[in-house]
């Protein structure tokens, strides 16, 4: 596509370029789009008491995960564990005020593990999964950064029931 | 608790205010402290192309649901179907840039449905459920308001097996 211009395109480029790390595997690029305190000015040897800028993550059925160290590492791991992964986006939407944005969208996930045992020409079974993510970004001087990514499976209706009745 | 002065203070209180509504089944207060367009002195009669200040929620297992109208019908639905609900919160993490705050929480609910027919004086089943939250305030002059709401439920280890392998 041609150079974003407005927010929205730049914001939505930033969303894409993160599934795009993603599906490659692309560990360095992935890293480089999530917010650290630098971006934001913050002398990262300074305790900051507002965490300002402090990234998070919740992966699907995961607890929440805070800070680079926890947010990478899982990413890692997932990235060790993923022979092949597609996101395929839809109903994405966004919401710019001022210098943060926020990015709800369906990820329609088609993804394998390794192959099995002595089978290294081959993939693993793949695995398709209907997950909703909310990805909330910062503007910074070097683009907008991903300061918190929570993904969370969309269930059936008859597994939804008891959800239906329980907010939170 | 003593009147909060911190960012931080003020952004858990309205956290905290968020769930005591849920509580009681407050639908008025509960909506008072979500955003609005108006509450960032955007006309709502004109249509802002980036949707500044439009809101979204995700409760556990649900797909995403954006602008007032869907989120607050949600809450109205969840409130006729829930008799009793109680939110300990736990693992309470709070990060401010600017004037956005993100709170990530652990949701530890105790909820029961309606009484059986016949048996008004009764709850329903209690059902306890662990979920984890990501909450998103933006700064207003009246105080902090929601901007989004994503809740999921954390899965057991064997249940998340698959999610250990799929980010997202």
């Amino acid at each position: 596509m041609s150079a974003p211009h407005t927010d929205v395109e730049q914001v939505e480029a930033a969303n894409t370029a993160f599934y795009e790390a993603l599906e490659r595997g692309d560990f360095e690029t992935l890293s480089s789009l999530w917010l650290t305190p630098s971006d934001l000015g913050v002398d990262e040897s300074y305790h900051d008491p507002a965490d300002a800028g402090v990234i998070s993550c919740v992966h699907p059925g995961w607890p929440v995960l805070t800070g680079r160290g926890e947010v990478l590492r899982s990413y890692a791991l997932i990235m060790a564990n993923t022979d092949y992964i597609q996101f395929f986006l839809t109903d994405v939407h966004t919401s710019v005020t001022g210098d943060t944005a926020i990015v709800t969208c369906t990820e329609n996930i088609l993804s394998g593990g390794p192959a099995p045992e002595g089978h290294d020409d081959e993939l693993g079974p793949l695995v398709g999964q209907l997950v909703v993510a909310t990805n909330v970004f910062r503007r910074t001087p070097d683009g907008w950064k991903m300061w918190t990514h929570h993904a969370s499976p969309v269930l059936a209706e008859n597994d939804r029931e008891e959800g239906d009745e329980t907010p939170g």
